[in-house]
């Protein structure tokens, strides 16, 4: 059943669900227009609009935005807008890249720009393009209370956030990454809905109370009248990929959608989605470490197509940092690096002593096109106590041989917005909450998380203008020297990664060298990677013969130079700066 | 970790599972034996005893029994008690029959005899292994509040109940069970633990409330700390099954067996389980209809052996009864109860009226001894509102047709004790609780569960000891003529299903004929059976030749007398009495 207000033969429909409620109206000019049930658990009714109109619904009495409204023009409180916009699309012939070819860039609308609105983010694409950046992810833009907000609180899935621009813009958005050979992945959080004008009970039973999610109520998947919370989600995922030409979907946590039916609703949501768009990728957030998400259905899974690899972020960084605070007393060691890059999750049934127990199952039998990793994201950034990022942890160096080790995986890398240029500004949790007690528990909720740290500074204010305006990127340092060699070294590296196609190869092997922090990655097609994470400079023996075709040090880098010469002839004793890598290519016996 | 008290190398060794305690000491004759802290979460020590002794934990200054206790002789509030009685077993020979093999009686300690005891049971083995019984399957034993409870309340897994005899006692049955040729089921719960007598909490989180259980808080499977649960309760089945020579669980409940993680407890249990006993048995209870509980590791499912079949039991019930009510809302259709015997699962991704959902998923390519079927059980008598058995709603040809379709079903038949001879006492849901609050709030309970239902009596106190009283079985019964024939029918079919192969056959056919009442299932074999279901006579055009070797309207069935002939060559019209059903075996075309 298809839920909210739609034009279809010159007229609009509108669908709600509303299981239990005696009298439903669409509230149009402060007139009730009766609704008929209809499929025992729907309300409907059709009329001649126009588009743009402005609705409630009048539900046993209470006047309400629509749940699936897709745009609240005055907000979260506000009326919901119908929308005819007739969008003319010119991406006839776009065909988005396969899953493995994916260079994705993390970015948050109203940070990525200083207008902060889908319009804005247009006049970037060119320079992401030059990058080679061919995906963009989009953290969550569904219309959130007040005008920042990570979008973690949206209320209505399927409205754009009114701050970020309308329904057309966001397509205008799409439309032109398209034509820049830019895929659009959209961040979707269908593990709860924001806390503040949030009126689905006012509906039906979208909530359970058999289980609890860090943010309140669980969602209603597998319980009485779930289908209708299904078909209102299915009909989201659905709509962002049909009438916006998403690509593809970012699953937000989905181990808090829970669901222990025999078909659970990412099960059913992948095979609906596979069915009718096979080239779309769903790709989930998860921190479980289960391999289910991701196998096929056939092998039991539910069929998604990758997830984020936390153990891939968690292992690189305890090592670079050295930090050891919540999670990272899992991680630090130099074979977890290699562990992950063999077999994906390092966590594969062993214990963990952050989680206190034994966590997750081995997904070394998987192809590694189906993990997505990175070396910074929005939560790795922006829920430290100030909001670092990776730039301001380590030198130059490291955070070069870091980013060469996401790009040099066989994994699918994502970039944070930024992160390209090494961006210094911090990225902070923000929101904009009108309900000041909310606002007030959000504030307190952030401190005490962030408890068991040893603050140096005071974790800024999350309702503060400052704070969101704080974490915008500051684009004039693109100039400086060092940034644009940042620059030059992530889109030469990008353009080497799709020439010697690392994305998804299977082949890869990665072996540690603890003592002297090496990590190497040899390639099926005779690629050979040497990376040193350590904080000497040590040495490595290249047996056989080998082309140089990356090196980390070299000046354009803004590097420290770098002994390593262009082809190696038999064998080499190479040396390796402090955090450097070299990429080779093995060559046949007897080459020039 | 093995937990509870255990001798070993002559003294007993007592473990505790305690993570956060500051001290843990063992108060042996009044006086505390400090304990040392080992692998992090354990506490224990070591000391030279007989056996018998009675003993309490000090934790932290609270005085508790042992979580593991194998022996609570004053009831759940009192001592745990060391056990180390040097049982003599005699059943080194015994081979526990295959699943598909199993004809189970499922039986209630307290109710199955005058005096509810172990002992009295093995008085009753040789009777029922003449019926053709190779398995008992024993409602749960583990110590429960007071004298009187179906066992679902109990809250020391590792104690057999005191009211029913000892430890002792009960391996004494095991073995008898086995001389006879008769394996052991127990029924065990891992999805709560009851509500008095409950010290849990006092040691350590083996609870979340993260998730709700119809019963209260759900145990700890999958977060902080769970690694000590789990070893907890997989002690608890390999204690079963090594100690006490059971050879199979009946896992109950499994749906609120909460458990996101990668590697659920279940999978675990299986694996285990499968890895030192491979010819046990791990029977779930579910009401999700979700083939990965049964499904193989290697089809992506937890690997369990088999799985309760609601679907056969309610479809059934709801057409021979004609009753609406609660579930029976989704049932009452032939084609439902064809479509069971050929695939297992009814609800198998279709929307059921009474959850109000799409539920269940398809079953039908599993092996048929993955389903264990009946027509009666403790549960769909107990939780009428007066207990009534099918003896009391269906007349006696219904009651030999609904037992004759669970007979010659592919699936593994479970009876509930008495059934065999038409048993017509009710059995009644009854406690004991000594908590008087608690006793209330379980009469009151009982009464809104059943508010939906027209009473034609008041439900009776659970807390009586007359409600209790009134559950046992009536042996003197079995004398009766009627009786008697009952008994006969069953003993009779039950030889004729083990010499044909029913169980677990995979090539059988049902086809049902609604106008007609009737349903034919034909067998790989060549068996074929007949089933006029219906409330009239009627008739059936058997094509080819047959021999008849079942006719449940056999006089000696206390039968109405059938016309159908032994012999039947080339094609017969045959007819049909209301509610019964004969079994033919198809045979060449010249034999005879």
């Amino acid at each position: 059943m298809r839920v909210g207000a739609f034009f279809q033969k010159n007229k609009c429909h509108f669908n709600v669900w509303a299981p239990f409620k005696n009298s439903v109206n669409l509230r149009l000019n402060g007139k009730d227009v009766p609704m008929k049930k209809i499929d025992t658990e729907y309300w409907s009714v059709s009329l001649p609009l126009k588009g743009e109109e402005k609705y409630y619904y009048n539900v046993d009495g209470k006047i309400r935005p629509d749940p699936a409204s897709k745009f609240q023009p005055e907000g979260v409180h506000g009326p919901s807008q119908v929308i005819n916009d007739n969008f003319s699309w010119e991406d006839k012939k776009w065909k988005a890249p396969k899953l493995r070819e994916l260079i994705i860039y993390e970015l948050h609308v109203g940070t990525f720009t200083k207008e902060g609105t889908f319009k804005a983010i247009i006049s970037k694409l060119e320079y992401l393009k030059k990058i080679g950046i061919n995906a963009i992810e989009i953290m969550p833009v569904a219309q959130f209370p007040g005008d920042r907000n990570w979008g973690y609180d949206g209320v209505y899935p399927f409205a754009v956030q009114n701050s970020y621009g309308t329904p057309k813009d966001f397509k205008a958005l799409v439309n032109e990454c398209h034509k820049k050979g830019i895929a659009v992945i959209l961040d979707v959080v269908y593990n709860h809905l924001g806390p503040e004008g949030n009126y689905f009970r006012d509906f039906g039973p979208y909530f359970t109370d058999k289980y609890k999610t860090p943010w309140g109520c669980a969602l209603n998947f597998d319980d009485s009248y779930s289908d209708g919370v299904r078909n209102y989600f299915i009909n989201n995922a659905l709509y962002w990929l049909e009438e916006f030409h998403i690509d593809g979907l970012r699953l937000d946590a989905v181990q808090t959608i829970f669901d222990t039916s025999a078909r659970p609703f990412l099960q059913e949501l992948a095979e609906i989605v596979e069915k009718r768009y096979p080239n779309k990728y769903l790709i989930a957030e998860s921190n479980l470490n289960k391999s289910s998400f991701i196998k096929s259905r056939r092998a039991g899974g539910y069929g998604l197509d990758a997830e984020w690899l936390d153990d891939f972020h968690h292992s690189l960084h305890a090592y670079i940092t050295d930090e050891k605070h919540g999670y990272y007393i899992d991680y630090g060691k130099l074979k977890q690096i290699a562990k992950c890059i063999n077999k994906g999750h390092v966590y594969d049934g062993i214990y963990s002593m952050s989680r206190k127990c034994t966590y997750g199952d081995s997904s070394g039998n998987l192809d590694k096109e189906k993990f997505v990793v990175f070396i910074q994201n929005h939560d790795q950034v922006g829920n430290r106590v100030v909001g670092e990022r990776l730039s301001k942890l380590v030198d130059f160096a490291g955070l070069k041989t870091s980013a060469g080790l996401m790009l040099c995986s066989p994994f699918v890398p994502l970039l944070f917005m930024g992160e390209e240029y090494g961006e210094t500004t911090p990225f902070f949790y923000f929101t904009n909450h009108s309900d000041k007690e909310l606002g007030k528990a959000v504030k307190e909720g952030r401190k005490n998380e962030f408890k068991e740290f040893d603050w140096k500074e005071e974790p800024p204010d999350p309702q503060s203008h400052k704070t969101f305006n704080r974490s915008k990127l500051d684009w004039k340092k693109i100039n400086n020297e060092k940034q644009k060699k940042m620059l030059e070294f992530y889109k030469d590296l990008i353009r080497l990664r799709k020439n010697k196609k690392f994305g998804g190869e299977n082949k890869t092997k990665a072996t540690s060298y603890e003592n002297k922090g090496l990590i190497t990655i040899s390639y099926g097609s005779g690629v050979f990677v040497v990376f040193n994470l350590g904080e000497q400079s040590t040495e490595f023996y290249l047996k056989g013969n080998y082309r140089k075709i990356f090196d980390s040090e070299d000046e354009k880098y803004n590097g420290r130079g770098s002994d390593c010469p262009k082809i190696i002839k038999n064998a080499k004793n190479i040396k390796f700066q402090k955090r450097s890598f070299i990429v080779f290519e093995r060559r046949g016996e007897y080459f020039e």
